[in-house]
């Protein structure tokens, strides 16, 4: 354990550097030619505009204004703040507004933690004192004189520790269960406040039987009508449309290189690009022969119809009883469950067969398991050959570089820990990638699954590397995973790099600058374990909490400022991540304190000791109760519910058209830019869409009709869905997921008809 | 460990006395006065009358035809085999037939185990022969030598022990796979093949909530009426009606006595015992003015109706849809489940609100777990008293019996055991105390959480005793477990007590006579053991598999034998006890890999420990595909079922009154044997009541049309509940659960008007 010097030099160090860090931010973030990547939600949501067009000359690009630079230094965590939840929930969502709970539920936990276990705790490790009696024989650190390790074993003191534990244990259940209360209110009045969603009435069922004879569409249709008579309303097939979806994208690509050698011609008619003109125009005419061939291929051919459909159904009521209900004798046909939301569906993944998922997820688990505990291995071997012997035999030519003591030097410092970083770096990816393996359909369930096994990891290697080294971690964590996440300098230099070499559009611009999510699958695991790491502190070595503090004040800063400013969720699952968020914190309870148990026993604290054995078996039954309490709020969705919303709009709206509502919301996107006349058998609504004609003569062109609305904001995207022209809103169908293994440019089926100004 | 030779010498002493008991069980099975011990099954459905009848004085009782004796010694075997499972089936219900199969199970896994370790490990574990080297300095047993302690550490021949643990695992995987499936598809089968039940359009609804202004019966029919419109029929309220079915069964006590009297006085009219009846009459006529006030109480009184309610809809799609289904926004309100079989209802627990709900199993699981973990601290506190000076100071005038010599070594060698004996003796009560205390509804479910509270302490105390000790227990237990269960020792003597001090009249015999169920709570878990100790044997000390075999046959042998003659099954759950048999046998399979894991890393076997640790992983993996491919059927209902049932009914019975049908089903027994007109308010169908009268002014009296039915068999129990005639059918709801903790006589309210004949 380090001494308290070390944490200090250590702490200062970090400090500096974030502040450093903090100087840098306040900088580059006033120059308007970073303001895409340092504002790319204001921009999204319409609250600001290209800064550039009323400007002239560099000015453009540079901020000159020096007053500008010192209110931007100080502002940001006043801009933070500026917002109250309820327009949080409305710029950024509800998952966004949770998320942040998380980091005041960890202030309210650990501050009343800190204070009491400071002015409890250490007093009473101080004064026991027998680390200072033995002095002379072991070398303690200073932190040690604070910790429980200073108690003599056997001492009566533990008392202190054994209530202390219990009371830590009391307030954190009393706040969780707080918290679980209000979020899972917050979720209920979300969804109860929402407009008619697509999602409400519709569900997946996976694993339709093959009936020989009979097409996929008719054994659903007959299914169902014959199941749910009442309210069965139409289903939507799911076609495997990877091999289509590729060749749109490629043709797109060629569209954009056309239309900017176009743009670049009539802006200046002397230079002809004429013959590129030519070029891509020929291409584009291949292509859309290859793509009318597989569209219709997509219709003739039943197998191209996967065994999986969306269910709409008449009513709420409908879709929620067929949802939470067994459909057939046979357990494994017929799946259903709630449909995600159109934008939050993994298309890939839809088509895994019963058998084949739970290989998978056997592999999977396999390979996870191996992962946590055995990732040690390869990097070890790896590091053995990465030295600077093995990169002289590897590449001789460098030799005289290497040569160089500088150079050698750093080298030596640097290459022995590569291998762990590079691994550490693509971790998140490869656990993604894994969850994506497994096969479940939602992006939401994927982030939540990858969030789990990135925290097993963590555990595990927390646990490797030994709590001792935590003290810097943590310091390290806060600098490096805190301010270099509002410094944002990956995609920085990547939006610049992408602006310089591949923009040549705006809608090409809007995607360089496009921010993704918060990554709650590499966040929520983080911050989990800072709960685990400061409930393990309360009562051993209460000095560390502030820094646990500290964390969760500099970071839930730094994600308040992202969230209104930088990240734009891909979805709105209404908190779904909670139960794991919670239950983590109760494994986490858990864990210190078996943890104190073994230390406690091991310090000989025979009276106190038995008396901890309650607390896990308490911590146990109220993870139980609020699982029965709170859960069914985020797995189900209540018939009373349901009924309640079914009879409100019956009599606000008696002759909605539920069917023209429900139609196409669950087409794969890459059918959603078809003209209605191509889409023939696809549609969900058969009888309403154009038959006449499925026979494609001429090449696909965009649709006329193509609006781009981002002005709207993410809780309204799917409401106005239910006029039919609207189908083509970009908006309520951004970052589909395409297959996207062979190949990596993965483009938007974008429109071509946008106006070129690019920079440079 | 024991030696080869202590094995035997304690095998032989077991067969000579179990050889023993199954002699004296021929002898005592053929006894005319006995057999309504040992054939009460056989009475109950009608394939036995009453053998006394035709033969005459002390033949009546005691059988003296030599032949029989020997007949009766060797054909209990045959007799166990000579039903089909079909007729099983029939003759004692599904779960009888499918707890039988667990002994097939067992057998089919450990006979080629056995046959495979024996051939292939033994000779391994013989020749490797380290042991015999070490023989100077340890001593080690016979057994040692066969076992895998006779491998060197170290050696390769491990591969061997670890492929069997793979072949083992696979082989044990693939026959619960195919039990599984075998055992779900009879249970569908078999309820499919059901005729209509009233437990199928019935669900029951707790926590109902308490709206001021509002009496529970119309919260119950708003919600329902609103949530459910198309499916809703009809509920039958909950009532409080302890107090009541206590005075109902103290004035049958009365009854009883009185008709004894009177019949007494009808065949000796000269000696009067007016006296006594007129007693009796007063008694009666005292109560029945109790009796009638606290019926009044019940009706009026809005707080006797418990916010429970049993909630019947008018097709089975509708009650399987609202049993599935989360009805509330508030998750704790409003809680469905599929009702149980009227006569599987425990209606002590209906009353239990949420919160006590959760409390009362925090309560139990604390004293579970501390059962569980410290059972020895009072038991060895109680023995450390209960030794000879002991006695002596408590009870001094024993003294001089004690001190004689004989009796002091007895008591000696008997008393240390006692309280051990003891404990283990009242422990499955306590056990099922202590499940009714967690309010579950249903009988079979407080049986099955009983098993599971009895499997978890005999896993801990098996591993307290020792592994070593467990080659003498299943000779222990082969010996007392089986053999005197066929025997049935206690039930006879009990039986002979009853009829000499407390039989009255033909009821009393009847009850005295009554066999239970199989009592699943204790004999699961037995089995279940037998399961782990099997595959932990498996591969470390194969030469005890033939023990685990014998007990299989031999067990299967006497429970086939005893469902044929013996037990009657309170209900019928299909088998849902399955899923837990499954998953208790997967972890021995764990727990078996495990302990491999743990001895050959002590062995030192490098290179073949780390393949053992996929083997969990695969088992893990196994478990859940089996759960989520075969539980469902277990555990829901699926609509395609439900709606086919429905749509057959309609056309065939397409006048079918079913709220007729459903009326009182599930009315508390107590107040099935009141007439329609006492009813009033309290039944389900309030229309068809006549409820112009709902004053009592004349005393109770049984219903005229009780009628004795036990010639059907329990398949067809509910079938002739359509006609509300039937309603008194007192074989389709015996047996059902009093509140009898504060009365020991647990009387069932029996007609009084039997013909009375008594044997000395």
């Amino acid at each position: 354990m380090a001494s308290l010097e070390d944490i200090a030099v250590s702490a200062f160090i970090n400090i500096l550097s974030t502040i450093g860090f903090l100087l840098a931010f306040a900088v580059l973030r006033v120059q308007p030619i970073n303001s895409r990547v340092y504002y790319p939600k204001l921009y999204i949501n319409g609250l600001r505009n290209s800064p550039r067009g009323s400007m002239n000359g560099v000015l453009r690009f540079v901020n000159f204004n020096i007053w500008s630079y010192i209110v931007s230094f100080l502002s940001w965590m006043p801009e933070a703040l500026k917002m109250s939840q309820t327009e949080i929930i409305q710029h950024a969502g509800l998952d966004s507004a949770i998320y942040l709970r998380i980091y005041i539920l960890g202030l309210k936990i650990f501050v009343p933690l800190t204070i009491s276990a400071l002015l409890v705790i250490i007093p009473v490790n101080v004064s026991s004192g027998t680390l200072v009696d033995l002095k002379k024989d072991i070398v303690f650190s200073d932190i040690d004189k604070l910790s429980i390790s200073n108690v003599k074993p056997g001492s009566e003191r533990f008392w202190v520790h054994l209530c202390m534990a219990y009371i830590f244990t009391l307030w954190t259940s009393y706040m969780l269960y707080m918290e679980y209360d209000n979020v899972a209110f917050m979720r209920l009045h979300f969804l109860a406040s929402q407009h008619r969603r697509v999602e409400q009435f519709t569900v997946v069922v996976r694993n339709v039987p093959q009936i020989s004879g009979h097409s996929i569409a008719e054994t659903v249709d007959h299914f169902f009508q014959k199941n749910h008579p009442d309210h069965y309303l139409s289903h939507q097939a799911v076609y495997n449309a990877n091999r289509f979806a590729k060749l749109v994208r490629q043709k797109e690509r060629l569209q954009n290189w056309l239309d900017y050698n176009q743009i670049k011609f009539e802006r200046n008619p002397d230079k002809r690009p004429t013959n590129s003109i030519e070029y891509y125009r020929q291409r584009i005419n291949v292509l859309d022969k290859r793509i009318a061939s597989e569209h219709q291929k997509i219709i003739k051919d039943p197998k191209a119809i996967l065994p999986v459909a969306f269910v709409t159904f008449g009513s709420r009521w409908g879709a929620a009883v067929c949802a939470q209900t067994q459909q057939s004798k046979n357990p494994t046909l017929w799946l259903t469950e709630w449909a995600p939301e159109p934008r939050d569906v993994y298309w890939k993944n839809l088509a895994i067969p019963f058998v084949s998922l739970s290989i998978r997820r056997l592999i999977i688990s396999i390979s996870v398991f191996s992962l946590v505990f055995f990732y040690m291995i390869p990097i070890t071997f790896v590091q053995s050959l990465a030295n600077l012997e093995g990169l002289e035999k590897v590449a001789p030519f460098l030799r005289p570089v290497i040569e160089l003591k500088l150079i050698k030097s750093f080298l030596q410092g640097f290459l022995p820990g590569l291998a762990l970083k590079i691994f550490l770096y693509i971790l998140p990816t490869v656990l993604m990638i894994m969850s994506k393996v497994e096969g479940y359909l939602s992006l939401s369930a994927l982030e939540r699954r990858a969030a789990a096994k990135y925290y097993y990891f963590m555990l595990d290697s927390k646990d490797n590397w030994g709590i001792h080294t935590n003290e810097s971690h943590i310091l390290y964590d806060i600098h490096n995973g805190v301010a270099v996440e509002i410094l944002r300098l990956k995609p920085l230099v990547i939006y610049h790099l992408k602006n310089m070499f591949i923009v040549k559009t705006d809608r090409d611009r809007e995607k360089a600058m496009d921010p993704g999510s918060i990554g709650l699958s590499e966040n929520l695991p983080t911050l989990q374990l800072y709960f685990l790491l400061g409930l393990v502190y309360a009562v051993v070595t209460p000095i560390l909490l502030p820094f646990v503090l500290v964390f969760f004040i500099f970071a839930f800063l730094v994600y308040r400022y992202q969230i209104i400013n930088v990240y734009n969720q891909e979805y709105e699952s209404a908190g779904a991540f909670w139960p794991h968020v919670h239950s983590r914190i109760v494994a986490s309870l858990l864990i210190s304190q078996l943890l104190l148990l073994g230390l406690l026993s091991t310090k000989k604290a025979a009276h106190s000791t038995p008396l901890l054995t309650i607390l896990p078996v308490l911590t146990i039954w109220f993870h139980k109760y609020c699982k029965s309490r709170f859960e069914p709020a985020f797995r189900k969705y209540p018939l009373e519910e349901a009924m309640e919303k079914d009879t409100m709009e019956k009599a606000s709206e008696p002759n909605l058209n539920l069917k023209a509502y429900l139609a196409d919301a669950y087409l794969h996107p890459i059918f959603q830019m078809l003209e209605d006349v191509e889409l023939g058998d696809i549609r969900a609504d058969k009888n309403q869409a154009n038959v006449s004609s499925p026979q494609i003569t001429e090449p696909i062109s965009p649709p006329p009709h193509y609006v781009f609305d981002h002005a709207s904001s993410p809780r309204h995207r799917y409401d106005h869905a239910s006029s039919p022209h609207h189908r083509y809103d970009l908006d309520s169908l951004p970052r589909y997921q395409y297959d996207d293994d062979d190949d990596d440019d993965d483009d938007d089926c974008s429109p071509p008809h946008y106006v070129y100004h690019h920079d440079i």
